[in-house]
């Protein structure tokens, strides 16, 4: 008998930002495989097993997951935000590529989530209005070079950038050093915006200019997404006095 | 009395895609403005009043929920997949800075949504693995050299490329151009993903190589969703003998 594999996109952090389809993938299985803090936003019930694990081994709970659904269970692995943006879907697809024969037969699919850059954008307003980009800042699974080239590519082409993982315990300096690139690139009143754990009980929202991230970049954390605006994007204040970010959907001429 | 304007993003087709806010949100409105086919997609409820609309006129369609829920209702602006990429949000936030003296007092709010781009990502396993950018194909609103260099310095980059508003009615032959542009640049075995109406009835998805999207682009239509790979974008064959098109999330070397 051979089980399935799910891997479920939580969004970000608040169950009322799940998809039907995610609620109804997560009732039917029987193993919950993913990162600690993830596996704790989905309640307990009769019949469902827990198998936490620590942040830094996706490939490893990518194996463990396949193994599981190999001996006929229904396992979900569980994801924050959605699964195919610098999460567990790829992950799972790099371990298929080992093709053990244990797992023959074992199906795979995605139900995708709400993304941080989309949570963090709906609460600002609306700063992803024109073309925008997604870069994750780890440098554990491409170099630094890497990750520059892209940042100034993106930000020469005046796209909004959306700024994954901007730091960790061991990459404390990564994400000054993006935004001091992009100081260098962009004009000094581009707005940035530092959304942590939009959704959740300790959400928190600020708006900047670029010069004051570069200064505010040493007290994000892991649970920040960093927006850099293109040049159009801008404050509204609203019909209710609230402030909203934003980026107009047209472009007057080339940046 | 003053009302209250949401935007809310119902996700690539399906109602099994709706979060938990969206369908809060929706059953708290008094009026669903938007284009026709998404008003569809809400059911009929008695004391909900319908304000369908074109689909070029999103200026206009702002304008007209900010003025209703000046009077006090309850507005529901429908949208596509997520509202904050290319879609109503930024228009809500342009017709805004209008400040009409009529819509004092009127809240808006966002509730984010599945857009296209991860939805197609889920159906075809996890192509947005690693960095990757959205770009609109739409000249309407900004130059086609911008579209042409943005998508230069991307492809360059190797970003994973989501082209969202392929092709119109109005604009039959942007999505060739865009693809030919992409041949010049980026290897020919390059992996292109067509998806079609992802979690509709009439969904259809397709993988193929850059020369052969290139061939194809005649007949893709406004409902497409075209993913351009990066050169390590991969195909792999699952257990169970399905095909999924996905990113890894390593990168090797500079591209």
């Amino acid at each position: 008998m051979t089980g399935t594999l799910t891997v479920i996109g939580l969004g970000p952090g608040d169950p009322r930002y799940w998809t039907a389809a995610a609620s109804e993938a997560l009732a039917a299985a029987s193993d919950l495989v993913g990162y600690g803090p993830y596996l704790d936003r989905v309640p307990e019930r009769a019949g469902l097993t827990r198998h936490p694990s620590d942040n830094r081994v996706e490939g490893d709970r990518a194996r463990h997951a396949l193994d599981l659904a190999a001996t006929g269970r229904a396992v979900a692995v569980v994801s924050g935000g959605d699964p195919g943006v610098f999460a567990m879907a790829a992950a799972v697809f790099e371990a298929l590529e080992e093709a053990r024969p244990g797992w023959h037969g074992v199906g795979v699919t995605i139900e995708p989530g709400i993304t941080a850059m989309l949570a963090a954008a709906a609460r600002l307003g609306a700063p992803l209005g024109a073309d925008f980009c997604a870069l994750s800042l780890s440098d554990n699974l491409k170099p630094w070079h890497v990750v520059t080239s892209r940042l100034r590519a993106v930000l020469a082409a005046d796209l909004v950038v959306a700024l994954y993982n901007p730091v960790s315990r061991a990459r404390p300096w990564q994400l000054g050093a993006a935004l001091a690139l992009a100081a260098e690139i962009k004009p000094a009143e581009t707005l940035v915006a530092f959304a942590r754990a939009v959704g959740r009980p300790d959400e928190s929202v600020a708006v900047m200019t670029l010069p004051e991230a570069v200064d505010r970049a040493p007290y994000a954390d892991m649970a920040t997404l960093v927006l850099v605006g293109a040049t159009a994007t801008r404050r509204v204040t609203g019909a209710d006095g609230a402030s909203h970010l934003y980026t107009p959907r047209r472009v007057g001429r080339q940046p």
